[in-house]
């Protein structure tokens, strides 16, 4: 067994306390919603969170209908966690008082750290040793605050969720980056695309937690299927190597983007979050022998935490095309196959088979060109794509259609993804009434034939890695 | 002087009657506003068209208001255009009709020539025969219908039309396509982004007009200030050759993307339009040699066309990224890299200039990192941003921000836009309230970093390819 990482950072105890809180008290909360100590309150009291919120000011003694805490001495009980809005002289002072009080989680938004030089590391220095000597778990410094989506916890600033709801119920990913605004620009294009999130968690500056500590504890997480992650540099690699391999082995993908593949991008992850970003080609060897996914932009992340969604069905290297559109059919075969995928061609007695069917189609071998009929014949549709899949030697099937054709076929499509376990990957373009019926049918729908080609061929590969990532870790076990 | 390839088509003469025309005949037109016959017609009705209309069907008095002939010799004046919607066994006589009326140009909807096989090459050897010997300039077979947006003259049966209707005024792109389905879907996509576009084309069996017939006409329209195209194979090189250096002297964009990159997809393209789709690795060398930008998808094609709108910008290699987030900055950094621009690191008295301005920067090397201070503090945007307007070593301002933080800002950045010539790039994530402001300002504003970095790099690329093309085409005109 390779040696666990929770005796190392004391602060691990109280990740349940930190991450999925019954209680919070907001130190520095503001009447102000657009101020960054008012963000979290308005969440937290508009979005459903159904446990205890005592703002904390000396200068109100309610906010918006709740009582307000002169001090964190005051506050009826000891919350959970403590959020603490306050500027960074203010920060450690309080955290004494917290930890007096009994808290055992914090969260400081607070920059002013290790990221602006020298009396800024003095600082985190010093923060760094009263999480080690209290046992805190302290999120932070220089970070926009945690959200458990599932509870609707939310104790971040980012007024993406506002815009952009949390799903209904539990979410299944949860968001772990070392950038604030990452995780919420990933929150949102997920959200748009109805990605259900569990945990939102950027880490900042981790001068107590790092990325290693909350990956761990994701990796025992049973709410959690998938993790979702942005790198600028990590600084337990072991740590992170450990986690990251017990995620393979429950078959829950970790799907990565990392800064500072350029000589400019990995300067400024130096200076923004005060970790050196490395070797990208060591990091990108190291996430393969983990079996990570690997990102290469933010919404190729965000397509990969959607395509996690499909795990109940099947997947390949296999895939068949078809599309209402002949150049949309072979613009989609050459996509694919430049994502590593393949586009076999049919055999010839699937061909006849698929003819003899519907004499109408354009094309057979693959891609199979469903041509403009289907929108005048009613059952095309299904007669194909019932057919593929039903065709060995075929792994995945991939539709274009426009959103106006593909409403008119959505009942076919969903009566065959019902009778079949295969991945049904649809890109389309424009806005589908029946959007929300497809993706209940289980079928992934993308925006963009580009980004559903690129993200498939990430996913199909991540499938394989399952053996050599246990057979790495026995080996390293072993050494 | 090279050969024109005027005299080759003679169909070439009657172009403009086939792209501007002041009438307009459908023969086989419909009530019914959801099939073939009825789409143009309604949408001639609604979007505005100011020419003449005349329905022509035997089972109707009247549509939609219209006086409606019994066929084409009742038509009370000599249309500029006659659009067939009618099967494939019906054109060629009815085209006999049109021509003995005088009618100099039509548009064949109808499918059922050489992409169905023997019978169907048969058909269009017959079709192609009558165009050489009338002069007619015939669209398709199998095409979707044409469109001048400009002057509204939309024949084509796309209902992407209702959906997203066209600018208001003229428009500059035109769309020159070898798919109806691409023409569409770019033409949609590039209306989300405010693309304002001249003709629709796409191109069908071409068995009369070919491509290079096409674009050889755009490269003289003055109304024309780039051409996005498809293209699954040339039939005429040389002429394509001719006309595309033609656009590339006189500094219009030619952008295309091409099918058939792999195997299947090439496949594909030879049953679609029944042409080869030859050699990739000589179309991607003619196309750079003809100074034309090559997209890698529907997405980045569409992309390049809306970037191309900022010519009156000056642009180059050197890029300045700001942004409000670390991480962003980083990440945009990289994909900027990896689209080969330069991100070069701003000399130190630049870096104190702007620390002297706004201290509270996060990082000044470039990336510039503006941090969530740009929410707090009113005229950082524009300190920061006018500076680096002014910075020598600088060709193109990339700017990342939320859609939040943007409207935020907007007013300083359209206030810098209009002080500055170069090209000013914004990546936002959501929907910016500013979006049309920012667009009057001629600020070029991506839905997402990574396609922003991608079209940029093409479109830098492209910039420096005047004069290798031109010698190229001096070369070869004294061969």
């Amino acid at each position: 067994m390779p040696l666990s990482t929770t005796a190392r950072t004391p602060g691990r105890a109280a990740l349940p306390q930190l991450l999925d809180p019954a209680s919070i008290a907001i130190v520095g909360a503001s009447r102000d919603t657009s101020r960054i100590g008012g963000v979290a309150l308005d969440h937290l009291q508009r979005l459903g969170y159904q446990g205890q919120v005592y703002p904390v000011n000396p200068r109100y003694a309610e906010i918006a209908g709740l009582a307000c805490y002169p001090d964190i001495e005051s506050v009826p009980q000891v919350p959970d966690v403590a959020v603490l809005a306050l500027g960074a002289d203010e920060v450690l002072p309080q955290l004494r008082r917290c930890h007096a009080r009994g808290i055992r989680a914090a969260i400081v938004y607070a920059s002013g750290y290790a990221e602006t030089g020298e009396a800024g590391a003095g600082r985190q220095a010093a923060l760094a040793a009263f999480a080690r000597e209290s046992g805190m778990a302290i999120a932070g410094p220089n970070c926009m605050g945690l959200a458990n989506l599932t509870t609707r916890a939310i104790t971040a600033f980012a007024t993406t969720f506002r815009a952009f709801p949390p799903q209904d119920g539990p979410g299944a990913v949860s968001l772990l980056t070392q950038s604030g605004n990452v995780c919420a620009i990933v929150y949102a294009t997920g959200r748009q695309m109805d990605v259900g999130f569990h945990q939102f968690i950027n880490t900042g500056n981790e001068a107590c937690l790092d990325y290693a500590d909350y990956l761990d504890y994701l990796a025992d997480d049973a709410q959690t299927a998938a993790v979702v992650g942005y790198v600028e540099g990590l600084r337990n690699g072991s740590g992170f190597i450990e986690a990251a391999a017990r995620l393979r082995a429950a078959d829950k993908p970790l799907i990565l983007l990392k800064a500072g593949e350029s000589e400019a991008g990995s300067a400024a992850t130096q200076s923004h979050t005060a970790v050196l970003a490395g070797n990208q080609a060591i990091y990108r060897a190291a996430f393969a022998q983990v079996g990570a996914m690997q990102a290469g932009d933010p919404t190729h992340l965000t397509d990969l935490a959607y395509l996690a969604g499909f795990r109940q069905r099947s997947a390949g290297r296999r895939v068949v095309v078809a599309s209402v559109s002949g150049a949309m059919g072979a613009l989609s075969a050459d996509l694919l196959s430049a994502a590593g995928l393949d586009v076999p061609r049919l055999p010839e007695a699937v061909q006849q088979r698929l003819l003899a069917g519907v004499p109408e189609l354009g094309a057979v071998a693959n891609p199979v060109d469903l041509t403009g009929q289907l929108f005048n014949r009613s059952g095309l549709a299904h007669a194909v794509l019932d057919n593929l899949a039903a065709t060995d030697g075929i792994d995945v099937i991939f539709l274009y259609a426009t959103a106006y054709l593909l409403d008119r076929v959505a009942d076919e499509l969903i009566e065959v993804a019902g009778k079949t376990d295969r991945l049904i990957v649809v890109a389309t373009t424009g806005e589908p009434a029946s959007r929300a019926r497809l993706a209940d049918a289980g079928v992934a729908l993308f925006p963009d034939c580009a980004r559903a080609a690129r993200a498939l061929g990430t996913y199909v590969g991540w499938l394989g890695t399952a053996a050599p990532t246990a057979h790495w870790m026995a080996l390293r076990a072993r050494a």
